[in-house]
């Protein structure tokens, strides 16, 4: 008996999706009836109440991969904790880099004039192009990569970087093996995780079987090792996805685009966000540059399979949050951005200053709004822990980025000058 | 050579990710460069040029699977080349069902509220929790499912319901097989491609292998039959995607939620969307509905791995898209979606009521915005291509929902009163 025989549904009822295991044969049912489900008889676990109805499907093997939470809803879980152990704690959050900055009124006010456009007859708009409106596009293009050749439909607008971050991975799928910098944006490393390119967790060199890690010196990338990066990608037929999220912070000579580098848009693909410049984490706009140039080793333009993705797995960004993108880039608005992110360059000056008087060694600061002490032969959590403990500010471990990144915790810049400040005093009266 | 000898990265940088093919192996370059790229002599493709660099990444296998471009960028083209062609028509789009009427100024106010709030101090907000405000989510637990036992941590906000099918797809990942309503919402059948879940297209019978297509009667579903669905997903082990976007357009006694279904909390999700209610198609918000109670065949909750889905691949819908959609909700909110789905619904009929009095068999339109009009014997794109050509107006091919929808044409309700009389006269004209 199939399911078309058992059920007469409706084509102008909301669809519906059947997931069975993957042994399912609708054509007969020999194959599901056979294997029966086994109780568990574990009552150890709440989820698995012997009572308790469970479906044939199989749990994603390789969700069952990732290790504990995504890093940053795990930290938030421990601030929840502390402020329960703790409810008059003044907890200062220098964690996950969140900003708090007010978005600049030039930005803001052309938020709400879309907000309110959107009321009226004429300004009304429904789906826009899932890549994105194009006076962004075209706006993303000449101010970020002027005279480097990226053309407006180079540019995919999304609704943040970290949510690109996994459309590409399902372009690439299962079949790529990927090698990360670490310590790395733990995004990169759970979404390979998931998608199925990796093997277990390896415990004791806190490891994804099948990544390769690369491990990172604590100074700063130079234009020269980008160049290298370039070099090493296009000898062996290596994509690169160079994230330039911080690129308005970086100082120097350090280029801040890849496709600054020549040869990069034959193997380079870029993913950057206005979230850190415009205060928009909470807005949600990004972008990702994938160069038509860009070719899979049949010849076929990754750029058009990234394209497939962008149209069926997502319908594009917020049009009020695209509003705000275009205001960010208006000459106005580019004063308004450089201002904020100053204010947070100030503060990372304040926080590399104290933990150097301390006779910390600090890493980073220069080049991203991340400052990262070193406790050697320390573990990062324990470190994490006595911070929060002592001081009531919620830093990072470094080791949540990667095994690289052991014996490290990364303070955030992004905080009120206030707030900034006072953890400063609190961090000088801990390790005084 | 290994790639960590070769470079010298920076923990302060901003992160890179290397993708290589699967036979990647750092430690030794002999299985890459055993393998030298063959020369491809063919200049028919404009993306296979002879001297173009080509990577040595592997095209994902899953992407060469799909057909086509997804359905509604395809209709864009021909849309765009039939304006092309006839550069003075006064096209009308009933196809992709776009809202068009403005939002209600009560929630359009809302959104230009949060806006200004977020260049204030107080008013200012970052990242939110991945799965949404907790007000939203509370708002939408009361409203939409009132006594069915759904709490405010079942439901997830989201994006819109169509960027969390590909998140459902990837938490159950390439080892089911999926059934799907014959004609079905595109992104179904093409996110279950993306993931591997299926084998090649089978062009003979338009269907992909692997997928079981629900052939599907003109008639509605009745509650009775989703009461048989969730017993046989029961029976069975299976699991249910409800996608139930439009349970505010719906009529009579049919359930607005699967969950009006006793039982159905241990066997479904459903995903919906505020863009057919408030016109939000641009603003981007919808919601996913995971109870608790669905456990993977080992007890694991589905929740817990959609939550961590979530986490990774996304960082909440906007703030600003969320602080509307909680206006939307308010009693006023209620008021003005019902207004504005009552406009799309009297288009519906005027629609049915115009191919009814020209002969044709109309199906749908009760409990959608959606006219399935029977063309029995023909290609549904041939008749597409004919109303486009004689009356320039958009519909969309039933035979782009599946091949059940072979020689149907849907039309779409969504359209200014003046645009849909317009285009009813045109059909008039064509077929009289």
């Amino acid at each position: 008996m199939s399911i078309t025989q058992n059920l007469t549904l409706s084509i102008s009822s909301s669809s519906s999706a059947f997931l069975a295991p993957s042994n399912f044969n609708s054509r007969s049912q020999v194959s599901l009836q056979a294997k029966s489900p086994s109780i568990c008889k574990c009552i150890a676990t709440p989820q698995e109440v012997e009572t308790a109805y469970k479906t044939r499907v199989s749990r994603n093997e390789n969700l069952g991969k990732l290790q504990a939470g995504y890093l940053f809803p795990e930290i938030g879980r421990r601030k929840s904790a502390h402020l329960l152990k703790y409810p008059d704690a003044k907890i200062i959050s220098l964690g996950i880099g969140d900003t708090t900055e007010p978005i600049p009124e030039v930005i803001s006010s052309a938020l709400a004039k879309k907000s309110l456009a959107l009321s009226t007859l004429e300004g009304y708009s429904g789906y826009g192009a899932e890549q994105g409106e194009k006076p962004l596009r075209s706006a993303i293009a000449s101010t970020f990569y002027p005279d480097l050749g990226i053309e407006d439909d180079d540019i995919f607008v999304s609704d943040g970087a970290k949510c690109d971050i996994s459309r590409l991975q399902i372009v690439f799928g299962s079949n790529v093996k990927m090698a990360v910098q670490d310590p790395s944006y733990p995004a990169y490393v759970d979404s390979s995780v998931i998608m199925g390119q990796t093997g277990l967790y390896q415990k004791d060199v806190q490891k994804f079987a099948n990544i390769e890690y690369m491990k990172c010196s604590p100074e700063n990338a130079t234009r020269e090792q980008l160049v290298q990066l370039v070099r090493y990608a296009k000898d062996n037929g290596s994509i690169i996805i160079h994230d330039s999220a911080y690129a308005m912070y970086m100082s120097g000579d350090n280029p801040r685009s890849i496709f600054e580098i020549p040869g990069a848009k034959e193997v380079a693909i870029e993913t950057s966000s206005f979230s850190k410049y415009a205060g928009f984490t909470g807005v949600r706009l990004g972008w990702s540059v994938v160069p038509k140039e860009l070719l899979f080793s049949d010849g076929f333009p990754v750029a058009k399979d990234f394209n497939r993705i962008v149209s069926t797995c997502f319908n594009g960004a917020s049009n009020i949050s695209q509003a705000g993108g275009l205001a960010c880039l208006s000459p106005e608005g580019l004063k308004a951005m450089r201002g904020v992110i100053g204010y947070y360059k100030e503060n990372t000056n304040i926080i590399m200053e104290t933990f150097d008087s301390l006779g910390f060694k600090v890493y980073g600061g220069k080049n991203a709004p991340y400052v990262w002490v070193h406790f050697p032969g320390q573990s990062s959590w324990d470190v994490f822990s006595e911070i929060l403990e002592k001081t009531h500010v919620v830093t990072t471990p470094g080791s949540g980025f990667g095994p690289g990144g052991e014996g490290f915790v990364r303070v955030s810049a992004f905080g009120h000058r206030e707030n900034v400040l006072e953890a400063c005093r609190r961090f000088k009266e801990l390790y005084k």
